[in-house]
C-alpha cells in the first residue's frame, strides 16, 4: 500500500507544499521520523521536529508557520490530528481481515453462527449462541450459553461472556475482559453465621458501537439487565458493578469503578482511578478529573474533581492551601498569643 | 418452572393480598414489571411503582401502607429483600446444571477427577491435579499441576490456578482471576545493577465457601501459604499479594489492594478502591469507605474512611472544611492584619 | 533434592552453629517451623520464634545475638535474607522444567520455534510469530501474528500478546495479562455525533529481564511503540497506556496507572494505586508513596506522595492538621471574635 502526497492530499482535502510524487507507505511520529513515512505536526510545540525529521510527507495545520524550510514534502490541512485519524482509519480498512471458521474451535450444533465471520482455534461459542455476520472471535474467547452477538462484533483473545448476555452491532472487546459474571451480592445469614448468595439472574445488555477495554469487567444484574448504552467507550480495568446503566457515549479511563445499580449519564468523561458509589445518578456530560470519588448524585453540564468532587479552580486552591497547612496552623498559633497579649495589655 | 402465589407464599410463610392462583413463571425488577412476573418492594421510596406495576406478583414488606389498591396479587411478607434472595436460590437450583467431561478438555493421566463434574472443552487439568466431587471447571480454565480442588467447586472460563494451589469446598471463581502468580519479589544486586527475583516456592490456600469476582489475583507466598480464610468474599479486580491472611467472611469491593504480609481480621468489609499496606494487621470488623489508604495496623470494631482512615463523622467534617480552605486561609490573613492594627494602635 | 548444614553454609559462604551433618528439604518460614526445613531470621522482632522454631536449620544475621541456646542448627551469616534469595533461586533453578511441544497446542506453519522450548496444550501460536531458543508458553497463552519472542520468554496461561508485538530475553508475563491491545483513542465526530476510533498501528516493545504480574495492561502505541525498558517490574493489575516509554528497572506495584504518552525513568519505584497523568515525564529515581497522583512532570531524584505529590514530612504534616481542621476551624472563628471584641474596647 503506498500513496503518493497528491492522492493523500486529495483524499483530506489538503495543499501540497512540495514534491507531489513523493510516496509512503507507513506512518511515524515526527520525532521517529524515517524515509517512507507519514507524519503529522498538530502541536506547535514539536515544530522544531518538522526541519529535521526523516519523514517523507508531514501533515501540517494550516496555521503553523515555519521558520526554515523543511525537508519534507508537506501537506496543509486544516487540522492535522483529525486526518491522520482518517488516513489511520483508511490504513486499517486496507488490511486483510482475518477470516473463516478454524477447524479446531469449538461451535455447539445449537449455536447459530452468520456470514462472513473469523473464529479462532479454541474459541469457545455455547449451546443457543447467536453470532451476527461479519464478526470476528479470536482465539480462546469464550462465548457463553445463548449470549447473542449483533454484526460486526470484534471478540479479542481470552474475553468470557456468560450465558444469556447480549451485545449489539460493531461491540469490540479486547483481550481478558469478563461480561456477565455474578454481581457481587451476598447477604449476612444470622442462622448459619455465614453470607448467603443472592443469585444474579439477570444479564448484561451492550449496545451498538461500544469498545471495550482489555481486562475490564461488567457484572450482570441481580434481576433485569446491566446496561452499557449505544457507542460508550471504556478503557483497560474498568469496574462496572450490576444493575448499573451507563448513558451513551460516556468515556471512561483506566481502573474506574462504578459500584452497584448506579445510573450514569450521557457524553460523561471520567479520568483514570475515579470511584463511583453506588445507588446514584450522574447526569450527562459530567467530567470527572483523575482519583475522584463520588460519593453522591451529581447534575448535568459539571467538570468537577476531587473527593467529594468540587470544581477545579477552588479544589486546586484548596489543596495548594492543604500543603502549606503546617504553616497555617502556625500563623494561628501565634496569632492566639499575640491576641492573649492584647488582651491582657488592655 | 411456574408458581402460583399460593405456592410462594406458602416457600417463604407470607400471606398473599389479591388471586392466590396468579402464576409466575420470572422475576423482574417493579419498575420493569412485566405479567408473569414476581417483583418486590422493600424500599417505601419505591411504593409508587406499587400502583401500576405490570407485574403478577409483588412481594411487600408488612410495614408498608398503601394509598390506594394495587393491580397485583401482594404477597406480605417481614423481610420482602431477604424472601426475594431465598425465591432467587430456589429458582436457581432448579436450572439444569451444567455436566460430564467434554472430549475437547485436556485431563493429565496422573490427575484424579471427582464424580458428578463438569469440564468444558478446552479446560486443563494438569498432573497431580485433584477435583473433587461436583466441581464445574468451565471451558479454558487452566487448573496447573498438583492443584487440589474441594467438592462443589464451580471455576468459570479462563481462570487461572498456578501449580499446587489448594481450594476448599464450594469455592466459586469467577473468569479471569489468577490464583497463585508469584508474589511481587525483587532484590537490587549491586553486583549487576538490577533486580534479582525472589523465587515464591509458596502456594495459595483457599478455604470452603469462597467467592471470588472477575480478574482478581492472589498471589502465592515467598514460602508457606497466602490464605484466604472460609467465607470470604472478594469482587472484581481485587489484589492480595503474597504471604498475605484474609480472616474469614470479610468482603472487599472492587479494586481493592492489600500489600504483601499483611493479616486482616475477620467479618471486615472494605469499599472500592481501597488500599492497604503490607506487613500490618487489620482487625476483626474493621469497615472502611471507599478509597480509604490504610498505612498502618487497625483494631478491631472500627468504621473508618480517608487517608489515613479516621472515624467518619470527623472526617466528613474535615472534608467540608478542606473545600473552604481558601476562605479560611483569607480570614486568617485579615485576621493577621486587624491584630497587627491592634498592637499599633496600643 | 536434600541439602545439610554444611554444603549450604558453603555455598553461601556462612558458618554453622550446631549439628553440620542435619539435613533439610524445603523453606519454611520461621513461625511456621517444620523438622526438615530451613528458615531465616533477620528481622530482630522476630528473635523470640528462633527457641521454639520446629524448622531443622536457621539462617541468622551475624549480628542477632541469642539470649538462650536454639534448638536448631544455625547458619551464620552477613545477610540472611539475600542468602535465603540465593538458596530459593538455587531450589528453583533446580526443579524440571516443562518441556516439549503438546501435539494440542496451534501452531501455525507460519511461525518459527526456537529449540527446548514448552508449549502447552491449547496454546497458540499465529503466522509469523518468532519463538525463541527456551522459551515456555503455558496453557492458553495466545501469541497472535508476527510476535517476536527473544530467548528463555516465559509466558504463563491465558496470557494474549497482540499482532507484531516484541519480547527481549528473559521476559515473564503472568496469567491474563493483556500486552498490545489497542490504544485508548477516540475523537469525537460532529457529523455522526459519535466517537471515531482512531487506529492504533504501533506495537508494545517490551526489552530484556522484565517481569510482568497477572492480569497487568500494556496498550499498543498509535504509531511507533510503547515501551516497557530493560529490567522493568510490574505487579498485577496494572495499567500502562499507549505510546508511554517506561524506564530501565522501574518498578511499580499493583493496581497503578499510566495515562498515555508520558515518559517515566529509570529505577523509579512507585507504591500500590499510584495514578500518573497523560503526556508528561517522570525522571529517574522518582519514588512516589501509595496511592499518589501525579498531574505534572516531576525532576529526578525525589521520594514524594499525595496528590499532587510533596515530600512526606511535609505531607505527613500536613495531613495531621487535616485531621484537626474542624478544631482549627473553631479556633479562628474564636479569635476572630476576640480580635472584634479587642477592636470595640479600643
Amino acid at each position: 500500500m503506498e500513496f503518493s502526497a497528491k492522492q493523500i492530499a486529495q483524499f483530506i482535502q489538503g495543499r501540497v507544499e512540495g514534491d507531489e510524487n513523493a510516496t509512503v507507505n507507513t506512518f511515524a511520529k515526527i520525532e521517529d521520523g524515517k524515509p517512507g513515512a507519514i507524519s503529522f505536526l498538530a502541536n506547535p510545540k514539536y515544530t522544531h521536529y518538522l526541519y529535521n525529521t526523516e519523514s517523507t510527507i508531514v501533515l501540517v495545520d494550516e496555521s503553523i508557520e515555519l521558520e526554515k524550510p523543511a525537508t519534507a514534502t508537506l501537506i496543509r490541512v486544516k487540522n492535522a490530528r483529525d486526518c491522520v485519524a482518517k488516513l489511520l482509519q483508511l490504513y486499517e480498512s486496507m488490511k486483510p481481515k482475518k477470516q473463516g471458521i478454524d477447524s479446531l474451535a469449538f461451535i455447539s450444533p445449537k449455536a447459530k453462527v452468520g456470514k462472513d465471520v473469523y473464529i479462532g482455534a479454541f474459541a469457545y461459542i455455547g449451546d443457543g449462541a447467536v453470532i451476527g455476520d461479519g464478526c470476528q472471535i479470536y482465539p480462546h474467547a469464550t462465548i457463553m450459553d445463548n449470549v447473542v452477538l449483533g454484526t460486526g462484533c470484534i471478540i479479542y483473545p481470552n474475553v468470557s461472556i456468560y450465558h444469556e448476555c447480549r451485545l449489539g452491532n460493531n461491540v469490540t472487546i479486547h483481550s481478558g475482559s469478563v461480561i456477565g459474571a455474578d454481581g457481587f451480592g451476598f447477604a449476612p445469614n444470622e442462622q448459619t453465621g455465614q453470607y448467603d448468595k443472592i443469585p444474579q439472574i439477570g444479564i448484561v445488555t451492550i449496545e451498538d458501537d461500544v469498545e471495550i477495554g482489555a481486562n475490564t469487567c461488567i457484572d450482570r444484574s441481580t434481576m433485569g439487565s446491566t446496561y452499557v448504552r449505544k457507542g460508550v467507550k471504556l478503557d483497560n480495568l474498568v469496574q462496572i458493578a450490576h444493575n448499573t446503566d451507563i448513558g451513551s457515549n460516556t468515556v471512561m479511563s483506566a481502573q474506574v469503578g462504578i459500584a452497584g445499580s448506579t445510573k450514569v449519564g450521557q457524553w460523561c468523561m471520567f479520568g483514570g482511578q475515579v470511584g463511583i458509589a453506588g445507588h446514584i445518578t450522574i447526569g450527562d456530560k459530567v467530567f470527572l478529573g483523575a482519583q475522584s470519588g463520588v460519593p453522591g448524585s451529581l447534575k448535568s453540564n459539571q467538570t468537577l474533581i476531587g473527593t467529594p468532587p468540587m470544581e477545579s479552580r477552588p479544589y486546586f486552591k484548596s489543596q495548594a492551601i492543604f500543603r502549606r497547612l503546617p504553616e497555617l496552623y502556625k500563623q494561628i498559633n501565634d496569632l492566639q498569643k499575640e491576641v492573649e497579649e492584647l488582651k491582657k495589655g488592655k
